[in-house]
């Protein structure tokens, strides 16, 4: 495992409940690559409610292709050309190439309730993570395509090359790509038991009366459903194996998580 | 189903595949309800990056307490007492109950993965609510009692009553709920087959090759795992049949999806 963090600054800084906070661009990242939405904020302007858009997104770097997910990297979010957060990455720099929409990007994921003996102690097992950057839209032709090959295939490995490609021009001219430059990252991350008050542990009455423990909750993968004009009978395996892998390691985390210390350590 | 509605404005409206904008309270505010982790977005200054915070809210009013999802509601979210989003919440009014911070609060269900023929044709089954309001702190005892009942049993329906009740009084110091006053909220809906364009449609040979269909997600639960420290031997009927309910609606809502219209109807 990788030591590269990022640094610790009053952008990233967790602050409530510092344990849980995690720096190291492994676990920022890992989050991030493995949420199938990301939560993307920007401000319209002061006057302006912020904004949250979902949107599908994947961590790459076009310069290092082969870098993995505990190195430093580039957030491509992948979207409609004239949506408005593409218009505001578009009018916000004369030069598209140098980006300043300042963003903030989120993934969640739940992996379990976590039931204790009072309201106020009750809380979820997850993992969090946030990114702070800058967007600008990408207009290099070969880094439009590696997004898009890079999105289509962080959402399920290996699609990209079975299915109709290179995108035709429409198509390159209806989508567009924006690439977020990472600033500042950082996750938070919450597991194992409940953790109850002394005062209320030794309530022996309450003990004997509420069930305390955790319930798992992780994202399940059902029997892929062929569309009405499908005409590959089987499933192929790169499918299979995907939901299979997939939902195996989601199930798999929220159970381990039930046994981990409170910061998520094995 | 009532007809109560989010007015259109150019804050809420769904531009972008207009045809999946849903503006019912009904609609809007059972995608809120059922997801157990809400993102909010803040900017605590023009020159800062926004903000966005993984929170448990639940959606309801304290002065209509018997009001269902399909009627106006307030969202309440539930934090630590000095965490920066509250004490934003507490510098930028004088009148604590007059809150003015600015929250865009987004939750988002993803339902399926749509695999198409071609990478831009691509697409998730997904649902998405996303509120804009204000913020304020809540001040009366008897609201943030009714807020936090609210949040405990909107995550696990019965969880409040079988617990230690009311908190005491460092619990209710240490935390804090904020309200936010919904100006404006909307959905948006994705569900259905594939949709490939007809150029692609007419190429037999891709159409012999390329699988097409719904892989279904959803969020599943696992045998709740009692503590360390439990003493009720078996699961209560409350806990096993949330358990049951609610991982057989998120299943079932993900498969029926698949025959719905692009737009979820079914």
């Amino acid at each position: 495992m990788s030591d590269l963090s990022y640094p610790k600054s009053k952008t990233n800084k967790v602050n409530r409940l510092g344990e849980r906070g995690k720096y190291d661009c492994k676990t920022v990242h890992e989050i991030i690559a493995s949420s199938p939405v990301l939560h993307v904020s920007f401000s319209p302007s002061p006057e302006d409610y912020p904004v949250i858009l979902p949107m599908i997104g994947k961590l790459g770097s076009f310069e290092n292709p082969s870098a993995d997910l505990s190195e430093p990297l580039d957030l491509y979010l992948h979207g409609y050309v004239s949506s408005r957060i593409m218009n505001l990455a578009r009018s916000s720099s004369k030069d598209p190439n140098d980006g300043n929409l300042k963003v903030c990007v989120c993934a969640t994921k739940v992996d379990g309730l976590v039931l204790s003996l009072t309201p106020n102690s009750h809380s979820m097992n997850y993992r969090s993570s946030v990114i702070f950057g800058t967007a600008s839209l990408v207009t290099d032709l070969d880094e439009k395509l590696y997004a898009m090959k890079l999105i289509t295939d962080g959402v399920l490995k290996g699609r990209y090359e079975k299915t109709r490609v290179p995108p035709d021009g429409a198509e390159m001219s209806s989508t567009q790509i924006l690439r977020v430059s990472v600033e500042s990252a950082s996750a938070k991350v919450r597991a194992g038991e409940p953790g109850d008050y002394e005062k209320d542990l030794k309530q022996e009455k309450l003990l004997d009366r509420v069930w305390t423990g955790v319930i798992p909750m992780y994202t399940a993968y059902g029997e892929p459903q062929p569309s009405k004009y499908n005409r590959v009978k089987e499933v192929p395996e790169y499918i299979a194996n995907y939901v299979k892998d997939t939902g195996d390691a989601e199930r798999g985390y929220a159970l381990a998580a039930i046994t981990m210390d409170e910061a998520g350590t094995a």
